[in-house]
C-alpha cells in the first residue's frame, strides 16, 4: 500500500489535498444563484451589458440541473462553475461575471446560504420531534414512573412529565438556532478579496435578491471570519447532547433490568441467535454522532483559533464538518420522533418499580413540614421510618404503633401523627397533591401540555415564515432571470 | 511523594475528591441571596411563621461578610450554609429553611446567577474594548496599511478598516451573550430534588425578588439540565477566538520584520540581555487562554453528553470550568482595551510596507473594466504588468508604453489606456475610490466610525438596564430582608 | 461586582494574567534540585568558585523548606527562587547561578521532572487497583453474570471474567506510561533561550545528577517542544476513559433495577430522606473529571496546534492543566481501588438475571455447530427456539418435542437432537465448555488469574527500578550538596 | 429541501444512518484475509470439512477483486461479505464461515489490521521527511538566521539547527508510533461476541496466519475496548501538530515582511491579478487538517469516554474519523517531503535580519561570564549597550569608550575590557564559539547531521522488518489459500 500510495502522481496529491470539489457538490445550487443575483445587480448597475447578463444568466441557468458530485478535477466549485459559464457564454460575457467580488465572499456566501437552509430545516425537524414528544406525553398523562437522579429512584412521577421536560429542551434549541439564523442571514457578497472594489456595485440589492436580512458590512469581516458557523455547530453540538441524552434513557429503560420500554423492531438490531433482544443500536448511533458533532466544533474552534485576520485556507477544511454536523442533527431528529411515534410503553414495570421503593417518604416528610415540623426533622423522621421498613422487610405502610413510637418520641410527634400521615399516603394520593408549578404531579401534566401544544403552533408559524420568505425571494430571482433570459 | 500520596487518609482523599468547596467561594453570595427569596416567599406563604423566618434572614445576612474561601471541611457551599443558618438560628427555625427546595435545583440557581452577573460583566467590558476599538479608528481613517489574504499583501487598507472589523465581530460576541442571557436567567428553585413537591409554594415570586424574568418550569428540566451552560462556555469560546485572532495580529506586527505596532511597556515582558526587545507574552497569554476556554467547552459537552436525566454528581464538576471561562474572558477583555489605548503605531512602516508591493494591480484591473474589458482579461493584464515590473524590478509606473505593448496587444487594448490608467493610479487615489459598501476606502471609514459611535451607545443602555433590573431586585430584597429583621 | 473589578490596578490585574506563580509551587522542589545540578555542574567545569558555589547551595538547601503556595507577587517561580537566591547569597555568587541556562530551558526542565515523577506514582496505583481487581476476580470465578453488549444482556459469564478484561486494560495504560516515561526523561537543561550558549557546560553531567536517562539535544527542541506532555496527558486521557468505563459499569449495576452491587457507605452519598438510597456520586465524578481530563488534552494540543518554534508564552498556560490531569488519575486510582475492595456482590441477583434470560441460546447453536450443522443454520434453530419459549413464555428446557417440531424440520435437523441438546444445556454446563483462549469459561479464569498475579510481580520490579533510580540520583546529589556546603 | 427530506423513506434514512456500509470499502480486504485465516483455522482444527473450507475460500478469493464503494444496501462490509460468501459457495458450506467468532471481534481485527498498516505507512513517511529535512540541513550548515522566541529575534543560529530540531521531533513521532502499533498488532478474532466460545477454536494460529504478534487474549476486552484507536489518534494529534509548526513557521517565513523563504510553485495558490504572490495555501491547510485530526480525537475519546462495557454500536461511528486522521497525516507528510526538496531559501534575507538586530548581545555577556562576571551583571552590561547603540541608532561596534564608560563604572569592569570584547564578537565568530552540546553552533551541526544519518538508516531497518513481516504473513497465508483452493 505504501508503494501505491508513492507511485501516485505528487501533482494529483496536492490537488486532492487542497481541493474541497467532493464536498463542494452541496453548495453549488447556491453559488449559481448566488452568481444569479450578482450578475443581475451589475446589469442593474449598468456594470454590465444586457446581452453579457443573458448569456451569463443563461449559461448559470444550464447548469442548475449539474449534479456537481463525483468531480475530482477542479479545486473547488466556485472556480468550476465560472469556468463553466466562461465555456458556454464565451469569455467576453462570461469573464464578466466575476467582477467586483472574489472567491473569498463568494465561498462565506454559499456556506451561509447553506447553513441558513439546514437551519430551517433542523427547526421544522425540531417542531415536528417536540410534537411527538408532547402527543405522546399526552397519552402517559397518568403513567407513572419513578423520576431518578444519580439513575437512583428519587421520588414518584409520571411518564408525561419526563417527556414534557425533553420538549422543554428542544424548544430551547430551536430558540438558540432561531437567534443563531440572524448572524448567518447576512450577506457578505461583494466585499472582495478583503478589502471591497472601486467599481460602484450595490450589495443591498444582491442581499435583497438572495434572501438575506442585511448585508455583512466590513470587507475584511465578510471575507474572513467565522464565528457564525462556530455559533451554527456550538448549538447543534448542544442540540446534539440533548438528543444523546434521551437516547441514553432510553438504552437504559430498554434493557431487561428496567423494561420500561420497547423499540419499535424497525429502530433496532436483532441478534441472530436471540431474537427476542432488541439491541437499541440506532440510539447508541446517536450517542456516538453526537460525539462526532462535538470532535467537529473542537475542530472549527482550533482552526478559527489559530487564525491572522484575512482569509485563510485553513478554513476550507471546516466545511466538511459543518456540512457533517447539519446532516447528523437532521437524521437523528427524523429517527427520533419516529421512535417516539412508534414507542411501546410498558406501563406496568414502570409502575411497578415506583411502587417497590419507598418514593412516598419524602411526601410523608412534607406532610409533617406542613404540620409545622422543620424540614430537617421530618426528613430525620422520614428516613428513621423508611431504615425501619427496608429493615423489617415491608412497606412503609405496614409499619406498626409500636415501631415507630421510638423515631416519633425523639423527633417529639406523636405517634398517631405518623400513622395517619403514613396510611393516606400512596403514590397516587403523592401524585395528586404535587401540585408546585412545573412539578410532576396530575394537574400540571394537564396545564403543560396544553400550553405545550399552544407553543408548538406558535413556533410554527416563525418557522414557516422564515421559510417562506426565502422560498419567495429565490422565486423572484428566478423569475427576474427567467424574464431576462427570455 | 508516592508514599505521602498513600498515606493521606482514606477518607480525607475522598471528602478531597467529591467536594467542591473550594471552588463554591465564588457562589456564596448568591447561595445566601437565594435562601433569603425562598425564606421569604415561604413566610409570605404562610409555610413559616415571621419569628421563624426572622431568625433565618439574620443568620443568612450575618453570612454575608463571610469569605468562604480557604475553606476544606465541608462538601460543598450550600451544605456549608444551611448548617451555619442552623448552629445561628437553631434547628426549630433554622431547619425549616430547606423546605420545599433540594441541592440540586439550588445548585442549578447559584450558577444561574453568577453566570447571568458574568455576562453583565463582559458586557460591558465588551463595549469598552469596542470603543477603544472605535476611538483608535479615529485617529487611524487615514492611515494606510496593506491588508492580508494568507498573511500575504492582498489590497491597500487602512488601519481604521482593521479596527472597525473587530469591533463588529465584538459586537455579534455582545449580541450572542446579550440574548444566551435569556436562557440563563430562568429561576429553577423550588423545582424540588427532581418532581416538585406537594408544598404550596410560590416560585414566580421568589423568581421575581431574585430579578429573574421567568421561571424555569418543568421541575426535571430545571434540576438536571446544563445547556445554559454550554450555551454559555461555547458564546465565551467564540469570543475568545477573536480575542485570539488580534493577539495574533498584533504578535507578528510586532516582530522586527513587520514593526507596524509597539506595545506599550506594561503589555511586554523585556528580556534582560536585550532590553529593546519587548516579548508580547501577555498577547501570547490570551490565545493560550483561548485555548484552555476551548478546552473547557469541550469538557463541559463531553460530561453533559455522557448524563442520563435527573441530576448526576458529573454536572459539579463543570463549574471550575465555569469560573474559568468567565475569569479569562472578563480578564483578556480589560487587557485588551488597555493595550488598545496605549498602543503605538508606526504609520511609516506601515505605508511602506503598503507600497513596497503592487497593490495598486487590483485598482488598475477594476479601472480597466469600468472601460467595459472583462474581469478575468483585466486580471490578465494587471498580472502581465507587475510580472513585467517584478522582472525589470521596478514600480508599476516606471513601465514604458514600449515594455507593456506586448500585453496590451494580446488583451486586444490600446497601450495609450493602460499607460493612463497605471499613470492615474495610486494607493491614495485607490483608497479614495474605493467606495463600495464596507470597503477599506476613506469616505466608508468615516460613515462606518460614525455608525459605530451611535451603535455603542445604545448597546450601552441595554446593557446598563440589565444590569440595573438585577440591582434593583437585590436593592428591594435587601429592603425587605431589612424591615422583616430590624 | 463589575464595579469592583474596573477598579482594581490594571498593574495588578497584569500581573494576575501573565503570572502562573500560583501553579508553581508544584515545580519549586524541581527548580531547586535543578539549579543545585547545574551549579555544581557550573563547578566542576571550573565555571564558578567553590565559594560562588557554596554560597549558592546553601541558599537553595535552605529555600528547601519554604512552601511557596500563596504566593502572588513574582511572575514565576522561576524567578522568585533565582531573587531569593540572590539575597541570600549576595549578586557577586547569586548573580552566577543562572549563568548559561535560561527560563526556557528551567520551566522544561521542572515539568519534565514533575511529569516524571507523576508517571511513576500512577504506574504504582495502577498496579495498586490492578491487583485490587485481580484479587476480588479470585473470590469471583465462580460467580455467574450476564455479559452484555449494548447494555442487553448476550451470553452468560463469570464476574472473575469482567474483572480481569478490565485489569488487562489497566496493564496496557501501565505500558504506555510506561513507554512515555522515556520521552519525558530527558533533560533539556543547558539548552539556553533557545540557541545554546558559549560558555562550556557539561549537560550530560547535569542530566546524569537529575536522574535523567539522557540530554535532549538540540537546543530549539528543547526549549518549545511540548510533545512529551501531550503524550503523557493523551495517555492518561486513555487511563480515564478506562476508569469513566468501570464507573459507568458500577453506577448502572447499582441501580435498584441491576443490583449487582452494593458500594460501602463511604463511597457513596446518602439522600437524608431516603437512608437506604446510595448515590454512586464518587463513580460519578470519575465520569465527570475524566471529561476534564479529556478538556485538557483538547486545551493542551491547541495550544501547540497554534504555536510558532520557539517558546511562547501560550506555553505557560498549560501547566494547570497538567497538574490537574495528574491529581485526578491519581485520586482517581486511589479511590477506585478501595471502592473495590469495600465492594458489596450480589451475587444471587447476577445469577438470576443470567438465568432469566435465554442466554443459553447461543450455547444450544454451537453444539449444533458441533454436529455439523452451518452456523447459520443453527443460529436460525436456536433463533426459533427462543422465539417459541418466549411465546410460550416459558424456559427453553420446558419446551415439548411438538413445539420444536416445526423448527427441526425446517431446518432439516431431527427433533431428538435438538431436545438432547437443549436437556444437557445449563449455564453451568455452558461455562464448563467454554474454553477457547480468553473467554468466560471456568478453566480460563483460573488460568487467566495466575497469569496475572504473576504479570503484577513482574511490573512491579519495573515500576520500583524507575522509582529506585530516581531515588538514588536525589540522594547522590544531596549528598554532594552536603558535602560542599558542609 | 425540508419537504424532499421529509419525503425520504424512513427506512432508507434509517438503514442510512446505521449503515457503516461507504466507510467499509478500507477494510474489505482486511476483512478477507481474516475470513481466510479463520476458514483456514476452522479446517485446520477439524471444525468444518476440506470440501466447505475449499469453497469458502475460493468465494473469498473471487471477493478480492470487489472495489466495494458506492455501496448502499449492506449495513456493513462484514454482513455484506458473508451474504456473498453464501451466495456464491452455498448456505450449506458459506453458512459455516462465521462459526465460532461474531462481528464485534470481526470489526475490532479490521480495524486493527488496517491501522497497522496506515502506522507502517506513516513510520515510513515519517522518515522521508526526516531525510528531506536533514538533506537540507546538510545545505544549511552555514546559513545563518536569527532564532526566535515569542516571535522575536532572540539569538543568531543556522538554519539547519532548524530542521534538525524538526527531525529530532519527527524522529519521536516515529517512536511513538513505533510503540502504539503494539497495542494495535494483537489479534481479537475468535472472541466471540462477548464471552467466547465452547468451540475448540485455535486462536493463536489464526492470529500467526494474521501477522499478528499476539492474541489480544480477555474475550471482553478483545471485542469492547478501543484504547489502541485512541492510542494511534493521539499519536497522530501530536504528529500533526509539529507538522503544524512547521507550517506556521514557513507561512511566517514567506510574508513578504520576512522573505526568508520561498516555496515551489506547485505548492501555492497563485493570484490571478498578482502573479508575483505566492499563497501558502497548501501549508494553511496542513494547519486546518491538524485541527480536523484534534477533533477527530475529540470525538473518538468523547465517544469511548461515554460507553458501558461490551461492545456498543456507538463505536461504529468512530471508523470515519481513524480513516480521515490516517489520509491526513499521510498526505501531509509526503507534501511536506516535496516542499522541503523543493524549497527556495533566501540566504541573504535570513543573514540580514541576523545582523540587523543586537543578536550578538547574549554572546557578548557570556564572554565576560567567561571573565568572572556574575552573569545577572553581564546581563545588566550587555543590556546598556544595546540600549545605548539603540539610542544612538548605530550598530554594538560602533560604540566608542567614552560612550560605553558609564555603563562599565557602574559594573565595575574596565571599558576596554568590554571595548575588546566587543571588537572580537560577531555572529560567525559567536557561532564558531556556540559549542554547548546541541547548540546553534557551526561545529554541533556537522556532529548532529551525522548522526541524524546513521539514525534514520537503523530506523528504516526496524521499519522495513516490521513491513515485511506483515507481507510475509500475507504471502504465506495466500500460498496456503492457492494450495488448497487449486
Amino acid at each position: 500500500m505504501y508503494r501505491s500510495r508513492l507511485s501516485t502522481d505528487l501533482s494529483d496529491l496536492t490537488l486532492e489535498y487542497v481541493s474541497s470539489i467532493k464536498d463542494d457538490y452541496q453548495i453549488a445550487l447556491y453559488d449559481i444563484l448566488g452568481s444569479q443575483a450578482h450578475t443581475l445587480m451589475l446589469y442593474e448597475k449598468q456594470i454590465i451589458t444586457k446581452n453579457d447578463t443573458k448569456k451569463i444568466l443563461s449559461a448559470l441557468e444550464s447548469l442548475k440541473n449539474e449534479k456537481f458530485d463525483n468531480l475530482t478535477e477542479a479545486e473547488d466549485i466556485h472556480e468550476l462553475i465560472e469556468t463553466l459559464v466562461i465555456k458556454k457564454a464565451g469569455i467576453t460575457s462570461g469573464g464578466k461575471m466575476h467582477t467586483a467580488r472574489s472567491r473569498n465572499d463568494q465561498v462565506s456566501l454559499d456556506i451561509r446560504m447553506k447553513i441558513r437552509d439546514d437551519i430551517n430545516i433542523i427547526c421544522n425537524c425540531l417542531l415536528d420531534t417536540i410534537e411527538a414528544l408532547v402527543s405522546l406525553a399526552k397519552n402517559h398523562q397518568k403513567t407513572i414512573m419513578p423520576l431518578y437522579t444519580h439513575l437512583q429512584q428519587a421520588q414518584a412521577g409520571l411518564f408525561s412529565h419526563y417527556l414534557i421536560a425533553q420538549a422543554d429542551v428542544l424548544f430551547r434549541d430551536f430558540d438558540r438556532l432561531y437567534v443563531a439564523f440572524n448572524h448567518v442571514n447576512q450577506s457578505p457578497l461583494g466585499a472582495g478579496p478583503v478589502g471591497g472594489t472601486s467599481i460602484e456595485i450595490d450589495r443591498h440589492s444582491t442581499a435583497k435578491m438572495l434572501g438575506f436580512d442585511s448585508v455583512l458590512e466590513n470587507s475584511l469581516d465578510a471575507t474572513s471570519t467565522r464565528d457564525f458557523v462556530a455559533e451554527y455547530v456550538s448549538m447543534i453540538a448542544i442540540l446534539m447532547t440533548n438528543l444523546s441524552r434521551i437516547s441514553e434513557d432510553f438504552v437504559i429503560w430498554s434493557t431487561s433490568e428496567f423494561s420500561f420500554i420497547e423499540l419499535a423492531d424497525e429502530f433496532t438490531s436483532p441478534s441472530s441467535v436471540m431474537p427476542q433482544k432488541k439491541n437499541p443500536d440506532i440510539l447508541e448511533l446517536t450517542r456516538g454522532k453526537t460525539a462526532e458533532v462535538i470532535g467537529n466544533l473542537t475542530a472549527i474552534l482550533t482552526t478559527i483559533k489559530g487564525l491572522a485576520s484575512g482569509y485563510g485556507r485553513d478554513l476550507q477544511q471546516i466545511k466538511s464538518s459543518i456540512w457533517s454536523t447539519s446532516k447528523i442533527s437532521i437524521n437523528a431528529l427524523l429517527i427520533l420522533k419516529s421512535i417516539l411515534l412508534t414507542l411501546h410503553v410498558n406501563e406496568k414495570e414502570m409502575k411497578k418499580a415506583a411502587e417497590s421503593s419507598y418514593l412516598v417518604a419524602l411526601d410523608i416528610a412534607e406532610k409533617l413540614v406542613r404540620n409545622g415540623i422543620p424540614f430537617r426533622t421530618t426528613h430525620k423522621i422520614a428516613g428513621g421510618l423508611v431504615q425501619l421498613a427496608h429493615q423489617y422487610n415491608k412497606s412503609l405502610n405496614k409499619l406498626t404503633v409500636k415501631e415507630i413510637s421510638k423515631i416519633a418520641h425523639d423527633a417529639k410527634v406523636t405517634p398517631n401523627l405518623i400513622m395517619k400521615i403514613i396510611e393516606s399516603t400512596t403514590i397516587t394520593s403523592s401524585l395528586k397533591e404535587r401540585k408546585s408549578f412545573g412539578s410532576s404531579g396530575y394537574d400540571e401534566q394537564k396545564r403543560m401540555i396544553e400550553d405545550r401544544v399552544k407553543k408548538i403552533n406558535s413556533y410554527r408559524i416563525n418557522a414557516t415564515k422564515r421559510y417562506n420568505d426565502i422560498t419567495k425571494a429565490f422565486d423572484d430571482l428566478s423569475g427576474k432571470v427567467t424574464e431576462l433570459i427570455k
